[in-house]
């Protein structure tokens, strides 16, 4: 049987432009089967490590380790075990070691195959390893597609927190396989997705117009899809290029996510309770409907954010997460715990409608346990 | 009793210019006693965590800490176990531990107080925690003063060698307080000595020659050694200015140390029987020897070189290290270990005489081998 002839053209490039750091994002179809002559032309002589995790490698080991070996390319792999949990210190340490064992030099390069969890570990150790070695991000979910495999954001977790320990380290490339979309679960879809609504509902209320309409495309694949995962890395390589190390305006990335990491950190990170993307959705709706108390929002524009993520089938409101949240007390220590907290001051990301959020600094404590105490 | 007042103004202050990664490293006695309000004026608000080893803490923590204190300044203190061996994961995840509990936020600061081993921890430490936070270098030993503390190169050993994993990460501030090199052992002075030396030798020949004639006052302490340390600091921020990551002309800086990492490789590293600053010193010779036989340096430099380290007590041949080093082989199986080499070829500093140095990166391995066989 003969191999399907790679693709090697992407659909769409989005350049990340930050000068002698900037880097390409590939976004379209057989990216993964097409890599290695891609890889060849723009990286001539460097041997890879690929790091993945054992579901990813069911999926697309193969077809990339064919797509290097084609192509003429040297390359060891790694694979670790799925799942959160190895955001940690002691596969941090082994795969570290297993890069260094590959008698990896400075100008080669790692190779993250998976979703957000391999992305995170495997940018660390790049940005680590002879004090920084190159890395291409080959994301495999939705999530880390639109959003962790572009900006350099990388790290592990420890028993104080989530990402407490990392570096920025951005990649030399991005392969945004679209097909490869298509060995998600459902449910991890519209996790993703819940983050593609984001870029809407931040700054780009034709985008998110566009994706009221367009929605069922976009999960059934093709030009929508590639459509939709292009205008969110552009979204987010533009935030990036601004401020690159999230002193600023980087912050609007995070919509939805002070509440929505305090309900993860509440239901102790368990997947089976609350997927991070489903966390973001509800952290969005309390976020448009806290803006409606302040008197920011129409109630209008609310409606139509919970709407779409509702008509996704993403979860709106604290009270569809099995087994419960606890107290408005629960959550206000959960928010307090955050890394985005400054020396006692809350800062959210607030809006004034679809596409017009905005960096809230001070917002006063008191006022989000009264308005929680009533969601949950 | 009322504790000596605190003499806040250095003798020298050398500017590392590195844009908004630049910083000011402070040169003169009595700055650990008077580091507070030196703090408290350059970082307004912050809190700390000092991080120091035993040695160090019996005789520098308490005057550092009574300097905070008084300046209202909040801390609070993370001792290790001096030696080598704690440039390890399991020390970094240790402290990197002992500066979440401790809480510290993006803006407070790490302090680094001991020697090149503490430096280098604590900067890769700094170099991660939040994916980055300010640190202060204040080095207690010679080497520290005049090498690590300053650059922002951080890092840990692994079992496949030392400072494979680390990242650049240059500190907010330097105090080099030359008060404190009169609590180290003579073999200590000595070995940073080398290094000293090493700035004269590398580009700057009036140095040297300075050195030559008042050696003895830079090992009494006083101006001398202030000046000693200065020059030595504002050469090594000259060559970090113009490359921070060491893609060339920093490599100038590894005079003597390809010979000097395989001497101490071979010795396992045992400080009884070799530390970094006299493998330095006999890596200087050699590499000088060596510029003779390719007949790029006079022999009268390079005895002169010689001569300098021998009358500063340094050892300057692999002879003279207790247990021998092993074979022409072993020595090159260690030099191709040495993470400068690059593929298959030997980048070494040369010299054209004192204060003459260049990096050579073609260097035949045959050569080095059959030079190698007649100095063991």
């Amino acid at each position: 049987m003969t191999r399907e002839p790679a693709r090697l053209a992407a659909a769409e490039t989005v350049a990340v432009e930050l000068g002698e750091r900037g880097y390409d994002i590939l976004i379209g179809p057989g990216l993964i089967a097409g890599a290695g002559p891609e890889l060849a032309r723009r990286f001539p002589g460097a041997r890879y490590a690929i790091v993945t995790d054992e579901t990813v490698a069911g999926h697309h080991l193969e077809p990339l380790a064919a797509s290097l070996t084609d192509a003429g390319l040297a390359y060891s792999s790694i694979v670790i075990t799925p799942g959160e949990a190895s955001k940690s210190f002691e596969v941090f340490g082994d795969v570290v070691d297993g890069v260094l064992s590959a008698r990896l030099e400075r100008g080669d390069l790692l190779i993250a195959l998976g979703g957000g969890v391999v992305g995170d570990l495997v940018g660390f150790v790049a940005g680590v390893v002879r004090r920084g070695m190159r890395f291409v991000q080959v994301p495999t979910t939705l999530l880390a597609q639109v959003d962790s495999s572009v900006g350099g954001k990388t790290g592990i977790n420890t028993r104080h927190g989530k990402n407490l320990v990392g570096v920025f380290h951005q990649p030399s490339l991005v392969l945004a396989d679209t097909g490869a979309l298509d060995t998600l679960a459902p449910r991890d879809f519209r996790a993703g997705y819940a983050e593609v609504a984001k870029y809407g509902l931040i700054d780009d209320p034709a985008f998110f117009a566009w994706l009221e309409t367009h929605w069922q495309e976009v999960f059934a694949g093709g030009a929508a899809r590639i459509q939709a995962v292009a205008t969110s890395c552009r979204a987010k390589a533009h935030v990036v290029r601004i401020d690159e190390k999230e002193t600023g305006p980087r912050a609007l990335l995070n919509l939805g996510h002070t509440f929505g990491h305090a309900l993860e950190a509440i239901t102790g990170y368990d997947g089976s309770r609350l997927v991070h993307g489903e966390a973001v959705s509800i952290g969005m709706v309390l976020a448009h409907d806290f803006s409606v108390r302040m008197n920011l929002c129409s109630p209008d524009d609310a409606a139509r954010a919970r709407a779409h993520l509702e008509a996704i089938g993403l979860p709106v409101s604290p009270r569809q997460v099995p087994g419960g949240v606890g107290t408005a007390d629960d959550l206000m220590a959960a928010i307090f715990q955050d890394k985005k907290v400054k020396r006692g001051r809350l800062t959210f990301i607030l809006t004034r409608g679809i596409g017009q959020s905005f960096i809230a600094d001070d917002v006063a404590p008191d006022v989000v346990r009264a308005f929680l105490a009533e969601q949950i």
